[in-house]
């Protein structure tokens, strides 16, 4: 059960239709995830996050599977459920195998892991790494 | 200034100087970072780590690059400093441009902020997205 | 399921019933939420977060609704749902609107938004925020 | 150092200025923090997340300084030092008084505590807690 | 429901069941709790993982039931509650008392409290705090 | 530069004065580390935090020893670098190894890897970890 309601298509404020109808055209389908039926409560909310979510995994210099993929890793670090679920179902009809999605659970643990032993030990940043440029620094920690 | 010395190759015991031996090869260069400098206070960590690091990060179904980002963005997520900034020299290698490592930044800042409406407003899972297999769910949050 | 028993008034000792009649008293309700039943296995655990508890959230230089909603909101950052919905409750009681709610969720959002993009980018801070003292300075992020 | 260069204004492209000079005209100030410098490397970023923020933070049913402090509180739970320093900076300008500061400490402290106690173990949400509606529920943890 | 299959024994591949029975025989116990049954479906990730959980968790300089408390804290931290559980099972098995398990969960709560106090209020560390070697530091926060 | 004036002995008002005392006499040393000279600045919030942790990490039914270890595992994983140098100081002063301090280490690394999995593949928690009780499962992750 949500914190506020998930509004059902006639619940919804002309306004936040619009958006929903815009989601609809984009996605080329019916189907509204709870997400979007929730932020309708607040239509200038969902205006704002529909749009700058289009702009940000739309066409792009990353390709979308590979920004799904970051999308997912990002929510897991981020302890979101629902992200984690949603966004993996996005990642697999963008072609994700199941391979992939278990070797990107691998990068992301392995990542979280040595994040807390620089953390943890307090490492030093090597000169190397504080360039404000594209280092042909070797690192992989 | 690390909780523990950043060792030398000279301070180190033969079995971390093994371990470090292997690194410099698998990359093909002389430079170690820090991070791996300090974990060769504890020989069996560095041993652990790198050799898991190793086969993560190594050839798979998710192309170097692409995890390199994905190790990236849980970096930030995490809010390690060491691991953005040694990472992020590594995607440099490996060909990310700036204008990818910006679009990156703006999907994890993204994934962040819907990843927050979801868990701040209880969104409950769609029954779709909540299957273990490659789902034909329609998503991006 | 806790991972402890949740007690019922005749389940706690002396120590802990004495705690959970406070609680009523100053909340002026009957009802006990399951935070402090669980607490109550550790009846100085309870008397401590209690007591913390009411002086922090009681009269001071913040009004009650506002700290509910700073509390909502770090709730939301660290993925509590318990928290999230028990102190949503606590603030829709103090008069926080549904407006209000959403509203809230966008600025924790927003704020998760650029929190990441400052941290994954090593936004170097402005000398003008270094002062320990009210300064003049203008920012929002 | 940041990850990418901070820009004085001759060095950012029209696109950009174009936004910071909308910055400027918004805040009525001729300081420009190192965020929104360091976001110019991506105009398009620098425009959606600076129309984000205007629309989030701009007249609401919450008040300018109370959203600040929320601000405040998300960031650092998120651990962003930027984050903190420069809202802190901005709530203080919104008037915030330095016990006021302290206070909202003492809030995000508590709550983080409490957060890790139900969190920690387990507590179940009360069925109170569990109506996507103004409930009058008691509640404070 | 994961988000792949909770794998049976005669589900798993060859690969897979050797790690599994290898599990049985160090634990002495025919029970796998789903977080293997789950990795399972990456038989590497499984290997991979198991055996550095064996080596983390095994004979060292700390002893077993310190180490299962630490495991319990950092889960808590992590907001993860399939590692809250488990982890808190097996602290149980190594003789864990509930009184332990309550103070186990103040000493996480207490360090999260004071934690966004330091982050909070940006406190600088103390000179003395900042050698690498087993300062004789006087602290507590 | 911490966000509020880090307080001399003299700056503090005759209230936080005797908790500083209090602390000293406690800890039987002059040396006051800057976590409460800045918390100084609220003699309250100065008293309820010391009082509180001076009695969940005072005598109890885990030993002080463990209970830093514990600490610095939070703070890693919270990401609060003035905690964890400041708690490893503690820990060292208990007695801590620098052996002890690298396994730490490993294990707080080892949680966070484990938890990344558990939450990315949204692990179902085996329902013999689901009860109240101390209870006799078979686990480690």
């Amino acid at each position: 059960m949500s914190l506020v309601p998930v509004l059902a298509d006639d619940e919804m404020s002309a306004e936040a239709r619009e958006v929903i109808d815009d989601i609809r055209a984009t996605r080329q389908t019916d189907f509204i995830n709870n997400f979007w039926r929730v932020l309708a409560n607040d239509p200038a909310a969902l205006k704002r996050t529909w749009e700058s979510l289009r702009e940000v995994m739309g066409p792009g210099m990353i390709d979308p599977l590979t920004k799904e993929m970051i999308y997912v890793a990002v929510s897991i670090a981020n302890g979101c459920e629902y992200c984690i679920r949603s966004h993996t179902a996005a990642a697999r009809k963008r072609g994700m195998s199941e391979a992939q999605l278990m070797e990107l659970q691998s990068v992301v643990a392995m990542a979280s892991e040595t994040n807390r032993m620089a953390v943890g030990l307090q490492v030093p940043v090597d000169d190397v790494f504080k360039v404000a440029s594209p280092a042909a620094a070797s690192s992989d920690d």
